[in-house]
């Protein structure tokens, strides 16, 4: 990647996209594939591809197309996912304990190493092997395992506050699945989990021969 | 809308997040709205915004801006959310309870009428008020119910089973939170849910001053 370049919110959104699809064809053996082709797969249009991936530097070749393998590592450079990240739950309900499943398959450096309740049946319990601490000594605990991401699984009501001790207590990242928007200081980055508008696309896919008829 | 125009998958991807905001900026008694404050709340370019709004006749006059919720009103509409669905969820662990809590609070009409499994310990509990049923019962299910929606919540590796008999059955969508592009006719529509795309862009943004630098 071009050093001090800068990549807009947009681009950074689409590069999971592309990095799970590359994953896809080095899985199944594929060298090389052409914008055309990426975009048949992907959906999105050749151009916008080539205007993408020319953010880091180019990776194609005319009349070649772009090296899978090397695409894919560098996508995954630039994501940041050749680092390991410490991940905290709080929330241990099924939400809470879906995602802890979850994160458990990824290949990636991603590892949950607790999750926390304020349901005192839950305290003290283990969920995949992972401690449920009290809510109470979340500060402590993200402060002395140098925690970098807080995975919010919360009541909306709750989610504020908990984001609050997670910033508070030095976290870099917030992964909000509660239906509200956090006000966090600006060291502090945010990802919302959005569940309802796929379900919002969806709907209006599954009504899409009515409205254009 | 336009009779007869055709709206790109990736404005209809942007729907539900005007939506959200609409909504928000009604319940805290906002009238009207420019382009230029939408793109200050929602993070999109206001050329961006006003391209996308006027898809759907241009709700906007000069030097007014948008009538918040005309424009709310009319989203909701044109994503088919001013009618009810009926969904099932395939899939009652720990996902799938989470989806059906969930889902329960959307005042929209998406309503789960059932869950169903194949973990004999599950079928025959209730979720939520929900009875849990034996997924050997689920073509029948959801021809006798008109079921609109299928929710995929299995492992990767039953997904696709689930959708050949929902898309049998005459599901109309499938919402599919299984990490696994599945194949279904073309009367039937997929929106995958890739919950660690949040978790990679996250990763970049937490890095983003290293890369940056």
């Amino acid at each position: 990647m071009k050093k001090g370049s800068k990549i807009s919110n947009a681009v950074i959104k689409r590069l999971p996209r592309y990095r799970r699809y590359l994953n896809e064809l080095n899985r199944k053996g594929v060298d090389k594939i052409s914008s055309r082709e990426l975009s048949d797969l992907i959906g999105y249009t050749a151009s916008q591809i080539r205007q993408d991936l020319n953010n880091f530097g180019g990776f194609g070749q005319q009349g070649y197309g772009y090296n899978v393998e090397a695409l894919y590592n560098e996508i995954s450079s630039i994501l940041g996912l050749d680092k390991e990240y410490k991940m905290v739950i709080v929330g241990a309900g099924n939400l809470g304990q879906a995602i802890a499943n979850h994160t458990s398959y990824y290949k990636a450096g991603f590892v949950v190493c607790s999750l926390f309740e304020v349901n005192p049946k839950l305290i003290g319990i283990k969920i995949n092997d992972i401690d449920v601490r009290d809510c109470e000594e979340l500060v402590q605990y993200i402060e002395d395992n140098a925690i970098d991401i807080g995975i919010i699984c919360t009541t909306k009501d709750a989610a504020q506050e908990v984001a609050d001790r997670m910033s508070f207590a030095g976290i870099k990242g917030i992964w909000n699945f509660a239906a509200v928007d956090l006000e966090v200081p600006e060291s502090v980055a945010v990802e919302n989990v959005h569940l309802s508008d796929g379900l919002h696309s969806l709907a209006y896919h599954i009504n899409r021969n009515h409205y254009l008829s």
